[in-house]
C-alpha cells in the first residue's frame, strides 16, 4: 500500500478550455492554510481558515495587489470531503488565463500539481471507496451511452464490492482455522469445519462463475457491442460501414481521441452502443498472403457477438456456400444477420427467384438493402438493436465491465476450484490452506485490499487531471 | 428596459466536453422547486428547499428510480445571488453524457435552456451590475494576457461607471432646474446657475475626453496592439509574419474560433499582445489595380500603433525614398522601427555603405536582421515591446476597450460641447436642455441606465451559454 503523501494537490477540475466556470480543487493538509493566502473574503470575518465545512464564501483571489478574480470558495474539513482530506474547491470564470494564473498563484504557495486521477487516488488510499469504485469514477466520466453509465454508477455505489469482502473474510476466517491447525499439527486437531468450508467454496465458485460471466455483456455495453461485417470482397461491406458511421447519430469513436486507431468506430443506435469492425473479403483462394488475411477475419468473427453477412444479390458463385460453411459452425452463442445487399439492381421477380434457389440455408432474419442508396438500412438497424438483447439493467445490477476485475475473477474461479478438489481428495491441509490464500489474493485485488504502486500507477494514469 | 421572464433558466455553465467535474446552474423563481424533486440528499433532512443559503449538499440526481449521478448542490437565496434570482449549481460528475441527462431533467421539469448570457443579463436587469460590467464580464473570460484581464477586471469591478452615474446625476440635477424655468418662462426666473452648469460641463468634458482618448490604449490591451508590417514588394514581410507567429510562443488568434479570418494574427510577446497586420508591397507604380493595394496599405498604417518598415538590404533601388516619403508622415503619434532584412547576405562593409549612402535619413530604430536565417528576431522582439509602451495598469485605472462604450463617450462629448457652446451664445433654455438630455442619454447607455431590448441583445449574444 502507499503512503498517502503528504503534499497538497490542486488541478483544474472542471473540463479544460474557455467558458462560464472553472472550478479549481485544491486537497491536502495544507489546501486551507494556502487558499486562506490567496483570497479574501467579501465579509472580512469569512476567511478560508474560518469558514465552516460545507459553506460558500464570496470573495477575491488575489497575488499581492492584483486582483486575480472574484470567486466564490467552497471548504470542505477532512474526513468528510472527495479525498477524505481537507479539501477546497474554487469556482472562478471560466477564463483559461485566470484558471492558469490561479493554479500558478497555488503552486507558487507550496501546492503540487494534482497527477492524473490523484484525488480519486487519495479518495482509495484514505479508505473514502474502494479500488473498484475508484475505477468506476473514470468509467462514469468516459460513460457515452446510458447503459455505460448505468453500469459505471452502479460499480461506483458499491456494485460486487461488498459481496466479495464478505465472501474474502469468511475465507480469511477459515484460512486463520486451518492455519492454526497446523500451528498443532502433531495434536491432530481440527478447528475448521471441512463440510462449512466446502459450501462456503461452492458459493464462492457459484458468485464468481456468475461475475466472470457478466463481464462479456459488461464490456459489450461499456465498449459497445462487437458487430463484425463479413461477406465476399465487393460486397459493400465498407459502404454499409460508412453508411451507419455516417447517419445523422453521433459517431461517439471521437471520444476516445488518440485511441482511435486502436478501437473500431464506435455508433450509438437509439441508445445502444455498436462497435463495428470491418474484415477482409472472404473468398476461396490458394493465394497464401490472402489466406492469412481471411484467417484473420474468422478470427475477427469470435469476437463478436453479432456477425452481418453481407452478400451482393447482382453477384451469385460458389462463394456463397464456401462462406455459410465457415460461418455458420461459428454463430453458436452469436447472432447471424444476412444483408442482401444491392437491391436496387433487382427486379422483385428476381429477388423471389434469389430467396429461392440461390440463398443458404441458414436460419438467420434476412435484410434486403441498398446500402448504395440508403435503402432499407433502418431495417438493419432494427435487427442491430433486437439481436443486441442487452440484459436491461437494473439499479442494483452487477455486471463486470473491468477486464482487470475478470481476469481476477478467472484467477480466483481457478484457486476456489483447487480449495474444492483439495477438500475432495482430502489434499494436505497447507496446500488447501495455499489455494485459499491465492482465493483471498484475487479477490483483494479487485476492490484494493490487496495492491501495489503499479497497480494502482496503472489504473489512476488512465483518469484525467483533476479528478 | 426589458421585463425580467418569469422563466426559470439552466445551462452548463463550466466549459463543454468531459473532465473531473461540471457545473450546471439553475436560476430563476422555480430553481428551488425544480432541484428539490430531482435531488435526494444523503441525509434527508437537508433537501434543497431546506437547504441553507451558501452552504454545499451531498446526494444524488434521481431521474424515477434511476441515479443519474452523486452531487453536490449549492443553494443561493435571492437576491443574494450571481443573477439576483434563487440560484441553484449541480456539480457533478464531468461526464458528458450525465452533463446532458441533468441538463434534460432540468428542461423536463420546466427550466428552459438559458439563452447565452442569460445568467449575466438577469444579473443587469436586477440590478446586480450595470451594464458595463455586465459586459466586462464576458472580457473577463476572453481576456488571454495579463493586460487585456486586468483592464477587464477594472471594468467589471465597478471601473467608470461610479463616476459617469454621478455625472449624470448631477446633469439631471440642472436639467431638471432649466425645465422648471420652462415651465415658468413667462415669470422669467432662474433657478439653475449657469456659472456651475458650465463648471460641470467643463469637468465632464475633461473626463470624457480622458476617457474616449484611452480607448486607443485599451483597445491596443484587449484585442492587441496593431502592428503593420509595410515595405516594397518581397522585402520579407510575410517571412518576417510568419516567423513572429511561428516561434514557441503560442498564437492566440486561434481562441478567437471562427472569427479567425476577420481578425489578424495575435501574438503573445512576453505577456504583451501585438495584431499583426501583412499588407501589399508599396511601389511607384502607374498600374491602376496595384495603386488600390497600395493605398490599402496606406489606410491599414494609420489603424497601426507601430508600423515596421521592411527593407530588402540586398536590392537598394529608388523605392526607398518614395516609401519614406509616403510613410513619414504618417509616423506621428505612431512608432517606427527599420527593419533591414537578408543581413545574412551582406558583409559587415556592405552594411556599413548602407548605413552611410543609401537608407533614408528617417530617425527611426534600425534593427538588421535575417527573416529566413531566423537571426536578430529577439532583437525585433524587444523594439516591440519598447515601442509598445503601454500604460502600467493599476488595479484602479480606468480606461476603456468597448467599441460600444468609446462610441458612446464620443457622443457624449458632441453633446456637451454643444452645451457649452449653447451656454456661451446664451442659446435658449430648451435647447440647452435638450443636448444636456442627450448627454444624459449617451452616458446612460454605456452604465445601461438607457438601453433596448436590440443592444441587450447584441450585447449577451457574444456570451457563452452558462454565463
Amino acid at each position: 500500500m502507499l503512503d498517502i503523501a503528504h503534499t497538497t494537490i490542486c488541478a483544474i477540475s472542471t473540463p479544460s478550455g474557455q467558458g462560464g466556470i472553472a472550478v479549481i480543487r485544491v486537497s491536502g493538509s495544507e489546501a486551507i492554510a494556502v487558499c486562506n493566502r490567496i483570497f479574501q473574503p467579501l465579509d472580512k470575518e469569512k476567511t478560508v481558515d474560518r469558514q465552516k465545512s460545507y459553506t460558500l464564501n464570496h470573495g477575491q483571489i488575489v497575488k499581492g495587489d492584483t486582483i486575480l478574480d472574484e470567486a466564490l470558495v467552497s471548504v470542505f474539513h477532512q474526513p468528510h470531503s472527495y479525498t477524505g482530506e481537507d479539501l477546497v474547491e474554487i469556482s472562478c470564470h471560466g477564463s483559461i488565463y485566470i484558471q492558469q494564473e490561479i493554479l500558478k498563484l497555488l503552486i507558487e504557495n507550496g501546492c503540487q500539481l494534482a497527477k492524473p486521477g490523484e484525488f480519486t487516488q487519495r479518495a482509495f488510499l484514505n479508505g473514502k471507496m474502494d479500488l473498484s469504485q475508484a475505477e468506476a469514477v473514470a468509467d462514469v466520466i468516459a460513460s457515452s451511452s446510458a447503459a455505460a453509465h448505468r453500469l459505471a454508477m452502479n460499480q461506483m455505489r458499491g456494485g460486487f464490492s461488498k459481496e466479495l469482502q464478505s465472501l474474502r473474510s469468511q475465507l480469511l476466517h477459515f484460512v486463520s482455522l486451518i492455519e492454526l491447525e497446523l500451528d498443532f499439527s502433531e495434536e491432530d486437531v481440527v478447528f475448521a469445519d471441512r463440510n462449512q468450508l466446502m459450501q462456503l467454496a461452492d458459493n464462492i465458485k457459484v458468485i464468481i462463475t456468475r461475475l466472470a460471466r457478466s463481464f462479456s455483456a459488461g464490456n459489450a455495453l461499456k465498449n459497445g457491442i462487437p458487430v463484425v461485417i463479413v461477406g465476399e470482397t465487393n460486397a459493400g461491406k465498407s459502404t454499409l460501414l460508412n453508411l451507419l458511421l455516417n447517419e445523422d447519430r453521433a459517431i461517439v469513436s471521437d471520444i476516445h481521441g488518440t485511441t482511435r486507431d486502436a478501437i473500431e468506430d464506435v455508433v450509438n443506435i437509439q441508445g445502444v452502443m455498436f462497435r463495428f469492425i470491418d474484415t477482409a473479403g472472404i473468398r476461396d483462394t490458394t493465394d497464401e498472403v490472402e489466406r492469412m488475411s481471411i484467417n484473420k477475419t474468422f478470427r475477427k468473427i469470435d469476437q463478436a457477438l453479432i456477425i452481418i453477412w453481407m452478400i451482393d444479390t447482382t453477384l451469385f458463385n460458389k462463394e456463397i456456400e464456401y462462406i455459410a460453411d465457415k460461418i455458420v459452425p461459428k454463430t453458436q452463442r452469436k447472432k447471424l444477420i444476412i444483408v442482401l445487399n444491392k437491391i436496387d439492381k433487382l427486379s422483385q421477380e428476381e429477388q423471389q427467384i434469389l430467396e429461392e434457389e440461390f440463398l443458404p440455408h441458414v436460419s438467420a432474419e434476412r435484410i434486403y438493402l441498398s446500402a448504395k442508396y440508403k435503402q432499407n438500412t433502418e431495417k438493419l438497424e432494427k435487427a442491430l438493436l433486437e439481436a443486441a438483447s442487452l440484459p436491461e439493467l437494473n439499479t442494483d445490477d452487477v455486471i463486470v465491465s473491468n477486464m482487470r476485475h475478470y481476469e481476477a475473477l478467472t484467477k480466483a474461479l481457478a484457486s476456489i476450484k483447487r480449495v474444492k478438489k483439495g477438500l475432495k481428495t482430502r489434499l494436505s491441509s497447507d496446500l488447501v490452506a495455499q489455494d485459499i490464500r491465492e482465493c483471498m489474493h484475487y479477490l483483494g485485488e479487485i476492490t484494493g485490499e490487496i495492491t501495489t504502486d503499479e497497480v494502482l500507477g496503472n489504473i489512476f494514469e488512465k483518469f484525467c487531471i483533476g479528478k
